[in-house]
């Protein structure tokens, strides 16, 4: 099915280069989807988004009745050497129990793709091997990236129809701040926010440690961001994003942590994302400013700020309400019914 | 089940002596899923609106622990008079059209209740007789409203645990306009929208009868204005919600015009939409306001204008995430992970 392999890849550069060739939305199964919503039985437009919806999927599936058989969420974890700077309340370890959870089937992701139908993929990243301190150094060398991305590549199932991506990380809220500011400008708190529930002082050395990475990885954007800042799981959020969009496999994102790890891509190259939905806008106040900077209007706005994935696994009910209007509902010569 | 009987009602006054006995928001269980809430694997207040909603679920079926057995919605059809007015694009027979539609299965609510696993209830209110045209003098007598609002309240399902209200009725977001005006005051601007899709004529036209309908009826708040304006799938919709109030059952809202239905109830007895959730602002610029008058936020804001309960329906999805996360997820203790 893939007309790209994107991975492995020896240096940025040979990825980059194959980023050019990446598929695009298919406009003749967009069009053919949309004249077929305006076919239906109610006044053009009137289910809103879900229209909008179901025409996004049209494209980026290539046909115009796109159907959902296999939704697949993954959640990739990573630890941080940022945490040394104090900047999470909770200890690093409870990302490992947290995985250990995820398989378990105890966290809010398990019930949330269990209400969603979504098969839920965990992917643990060298959780033992934390990132390097952003603060004192780069986080990943090039080649690290470049494998943590090859695994989240690789955890995409060729036969989902559609992509849900989450994380789960103690500490990788201020790697998101980081790669944000540092990819889309601005200063350590117009992207810091409470993250688990940092207290003032929390807050305070979160900042702290955003501002003195800013000031040592000057000019990190894209891909170089990730060496800068981190982290694993953010990484294989990339390269998830682009082997789904190579199988036209079209993304449902998760909150500000999963959005700042997208956002790279798009720093990198512009359009890399055009298969994304965001799936919902979290509390995290960072996030509203990302999805503004990406252009992209969440489906969802619930005051949710967990990550794992769980805004984007409520977000796949709409997508699936889209659908089954889409293909389900009778159009007006059909029903019988007098047009206006 | 019933702690009250609320229908038949010889009288508004008789109703309105019924009202004051209605059941309460159950504060001890509500505390106890809070206290569950806060317990779970996660940050407290982290799953935002989905934590929300189960506790308001909790206080309302009188259980720490509420589940979605049965989800029902019901659709509510009529017709108005004031369609003479030539206030919708659409010929009045479309109401019998799309009623039959809705049971031949073709409707988007037949979708959408089918993606949500709600089952659907269609309730066709004498269509073959409009309610009077409200320029002209009353829509209604007292006893077709307590008629068409008992219907309304026999429509619910004792066994639901929680009931979706839509309508159907060409011309009724002229109606719904006259209402919200009447009840919560303005003038016919604030409350008239496109509707199904008028044009700037047609809406010049839906605001004029609206003006002439409030110079007609001044002060039909409550259930008077449903006598001054109708109709019958609008005294439904109020039946069925104090019916579901006295059996418990909490209600999700749908869009502008069953907003402004229930409002009748609110301007007449205040908490008498305790039980209910907006399920989502739609387009209709009138349903935002309406709901801030109510001091209900919504779940969901998806730009749909549909009606026919729509709206609810993805939003009943919303609602069993909330309760399969609370019902479903570990306690910090049960995960054996470490606590902030």
């Amino acid at each position: 099915m893939m007309s790209h392999a994107l991975f492995p890849a020896g240096s940025f550069a040979e990825l980059r280069a194959r980023l050019a060739a990446l598929p695009r939305y298919d406009e003749a199964a967009a069009a053919a989807a949309l004249a077929h919503q305006n076919s239906l039985l109610k006044p053009p437009g009137a289910l809103g988004r879900l229209e909008e919806v179901a025409i996004f999927l049209a494209g980026w599936r290539g046909t115009a009745r796109p159907r959902i058989g296999k939704a697949q969420a993954v959640v990739f974890a990573g630890n941080h050497g940022v945490c040394a700077q104090g900047v999470n309340p909770y200890p690093q370890e409870v990302t490992v129990q947290m995985v250990a959870t995820f398989q378990a089937g105890g966290a809010a992701i398990n019930q949330l793709c269990r209400a969603a139908g979504a098969d839920l993929s965990v992917v643990a990243l060298e959780l033992e091997r934390p990132t390097g301190d952003f603060t004192q150094g780069e986080a990943m060398s090039e080649a690290e990236v470049l494998a943590a991305m090859a695994q989240g590549a690789d955890a995409v199932n060729a036969q989902a129809d559609i992509l849900l991506l989450g994380e789960m990380g103690i500490g990788n809220s201020t790697v998101a701040a980081a790669l944000a500011a540092s990819c889309f400008g601005g200063v350590a708190q117009d992207w810091a926010g409470p993250g688990t529930g940092s207290d003032h002082a929390g807050m305070g050395r979160k900042i702290s440690a955003i501002e003195a990475g800013l000031a040592r990885h000057q000019g990190a954007r894209g891909l170089a961001a990730l060496v800068a800042f981190g982290g694993r799981e953010q990484a294989a959020i990339c390269g998830a994003i682009l082997q789904a969009r190579a199988l036209r496999i079209p993304v449902l994102l998760d909150g500000f942590i999963c959005t700042a790890a997208a956002g790279v891509l798009e720093a990198e190259a512009k359009g890399a994302l055009d298969h994304c939905l965001a799936g919902h806008v979290g509390a995290e106040p960072g996030h509203r400013r990302l999805l503004a900077a990406l252009g992209k209007e969440p489906l969802l706005a619930l005051g949710m700020r967990l990550g794992e994935g769980s805004g984007a696994a409520v977000a796949l009910s709409v997508v699936r309400a889209a659908l089954e209007a889409h293909n389900g509902m009778s159009t007006f010569a059909e029903a019988g019914v007098s047009d206006a």
